[in-house]
């Protein structure tokens, strides 16, 4: 069996012995953990654990799932079991502007990201070539105030029917529906073309600009019922300075927003990412 | 004579013969320019230069001020002359916390910012040995809501008296009056602890827990009739994660303040920076 | 006509009078300088300057080349006239790794970097289709020991032919020779996935490991007759930990070295790159 | 009781069982673990990890370091426990040069290191004035190279005196003899003023100046039998251009070389580095 490495994570309310469930568990069933990670937040009492492990050479999955599972439901834990190897499914929205989707499509083909694209969605088809050249899968889905239901529709079908693991928008520039970011909450990561909250809505490049600031970022947060908001992941940051107009700062911004992006889909895919109420717990390499 | 090297700085609206009007006058006056920076701000209409320059040996800093007034006066410049070797003249207004206080007295004691320190002014006694140990008179001005105007004067007072060039707010956790804000504008520096514009007001350790943000800053600008606003001189940043409660954010938070304040106040004595409406203009090195 | 910006730059033995040639010259013909930036290296005695200016309306390129060509000459100026919006034309070698390749033609797509791309070479040719989605020549010339010069005068014979302005080495895995080297002194740059002067040398990540050191780098310079040195453009580095193995940190290099790489190649088609011996002086924005 | 958070590390070869034997261990006796971070470099074989926990109320240090060992002992693992709150006792060597002293003292005093200083000593008398101004005993040891065994002896009988737990060389410009930096092993940070192993031996920064670099760094690190060599805790670095002489790199290399070594300080005595042969492991906050 080639597979031998796992990630188990999990989350429950704090308590005694939270540790202790999961690594008992594994050296009991002579698992050898390589990495550990857990941190218990005292001030919401919330418990965060992370262990990637080799597994024994007699590892039988859903026998670990059975009894593994006796063990969290006594913590009320959240947990979740999965190869290190397996490549998550990851559907991307997108509209006009490339940048962000041409950084993970590469990440993708070099296997720097761990991840399977079964579609690509767009409200617009100026895409279609780049996807194409990837050999992936382009919905055009166009949108009019009129068609935003049922457009919404087609894109909830191919997420669906793509068995997606994460949804990424990837500059997607129309605000989904209260009811799409509620389907989507904490397995959705955006890019919001700013470091929030410093300049939320919209043009914020050129706010920016308009306040004289000498740094520009991008963050990367999960969606949550309102898309400009949501639990933040990761943010990037660079330094600009006066000679920076407008178009300046956009263009310095493709940068930061891709690679602020990419880290995100890399945490979320590599399982080190935790809700945890309006925030994340982290565990980064 | 000791004294070679010059700053000189104008900036005035934009217009032909502006860089040849400073360019001109110190070629022709056998002056040697060893660094020279000018910028056109194309969206405000706006022109702002700095040289550097080594006087010829026959150097008459009266004559040359009354020649280059002429030149000056066709563009409507504002300008300005000073050695470069001179010591500008730092007021530090400073509550309790000490971090920047430290920072700025430890550059300053080994020249590493050319300035002098002709007082320190503190609403609190706290900070008085430290002063003591620099050799720096320290004045101790309580304050209350019914003293404030008495308190704020008695600050103008030493500010005039030790003919400042320019005032720092090294966590002077006091609002200063509008009148004052007023009199400072343009020559008043505050180290606001936040990446501006993201948390203003109070407590922006605990909002920037709350919010779960992945990155923290702080942004140092010239006070002008609202305190916490005003022309943004330096930012500075640094990453933190989910194990940061407010008080370890209040601690990351130290060194940033006290190092974009340094530099502020760096660019401000060299006179690398240049008001430009609501925004700087910095020539940094 | 529509080009309004050019960019003049220059340098020389330091004295007296050199900015004035170009300022003076400027404005007597009535062009507007935009941005100007000069640098006397006092330690090497030479001087360096670059300046943005907006033509005048009757602006005759002929006419201010043979002018300032007088002018220049007095000073033994090396200088370079070019429209701001001309594209420098770009000569790309590389060998199977295509992390920079990627991300230099997806900022010569979209405009990020102001070049054309005559050529694509190389010894392999993994990377022809990458080439053909961007609509670019591609040459593979493959190279072994006793082919090596025949292979040399083919590229040669590319980079003639397409009226290089610059050859960018964008992790090209062989050495070229002494020859070649020469040939190309000061206008090709190469990438070196190293933050020299730290790693020299084959496999700088697995030394950088065995090191372990707590950054990785990377670093521009130009090519002079040792590959692997030559005067500096720009260097990048990003953290990383004790998990790193070798092959994490070659995957933490590539965003490097696409950065590092791309910025040393807008750098230099912006003309904000001097050499000053084995040094160079950057303008940078 | 109020000491209630104890850090528990621990490093020993690589087998199946080691986070359990201290899981285990904490759960078995009730002890709450609040974090916990582990290692297994599968490169060396070596196993390493760091537990803070909240003793349960009938914690008995002696009870449990008796029980722990008997555990420990079947692994061969190095352990070592303490109270989270206790102060490490630093003794910093020091010659003229305090930048780093400067912020080590400052930090230290209001608590963000959290360390008791018994002692400082320097070749030098210059730095006795601050030393008295923190209240800490200043031992001052002139040396020459008649001198030089009989003063290290001086040296290490202030350590051993002051039952030392880290030794910090805070910029000390002597070369430690081979005999003393084998007494130090693992236990001394150096701070080297360049960014290892880029420009070993004197005058880094002068050396940086002629390669033309684009960037300075500092490295903090135990000392070995080599005093410039030995295992790098933590780097710093930051960005210079062309316009930085040798004594502008200097200036510029204080910052980064403080802000390096307080780092490494602090890392070093919240328990979170370990030596793994020529490297070391770091669980970073």
């Amino acid at each position: 069996m080639s597979i031998t490495n796992w990630i188990l994570t999990a989350q429950c309310p704090s308590q005694l012995g939270t540790v202790d469930a999961i690594t008992g568990h594994l050296y009991h069933n002579q698992h050898y953990i390589e990495e550990l990670h857990s941190f218990d937040d005292t001030h919401n009492q919330q418990f965060f654990i992370r262990a990637r492990f080799r597994a024994a050479e007699d590892f039988d999955e859903a026998r670990f799932r059975q009894h593994f599972a006796l063990r969290a439901e006594k913590f009320a834990m959240q947990w979740s079991l999965s190869p290190e190897e397996k490549k998550q499914k990851v559907v991307i929205l997108v509209s006009k502007f490339d940048h962000c989707l041409n950084d993970l499509l590469y990440k993708y083909k070099i296997g720097q990201l761990n991840i399977e694209i079964p579609a690509i969605i767009s409200n617009h088809p100026d895409l279609k070539p780049l996807a194409d050249w990837y050999g992936i899968a382009f919905h055009h889905f166009p949108i009019s105030k009129e068609t935003k239901p049922a457009q919404e529709a087609q894109i909830w079908q191919v997420i669906k029917a793509s068995e997606a693991d994460l949804v990424v928008l990837a500059r997607y520039m129309q605000v989904l529906s209260s009811d799409m970011c509620q389907k989507l909450e904490g397995w959705a990561i955006n890019i919001h073309h700013s470091l929030l909250p410093g300049f939320k809505g919209a043009k914020p490049y050129h706010q920016a600009y308009e306040k004289g600031v000498k740094t520009v970022g991008a963050t990367a947060h999960y969606i949550n019922d309102d898309l400009d908001e949501g639990p933040i992941i990761a943010q990037g940051i660079e330094a600009v300075d006066h000679s920076y107009y407008p178009e300046d700062l956009i263009a310095k911004g493709r940068d930061i927003e891709s690679a602020t992006l990419s880290k995100a889909v890399k945490y979320h895919t590599e399982r080190r990412v935790f809700l945890n109420g309006s925030r994340t717990v982290v565990f980064s390499d």
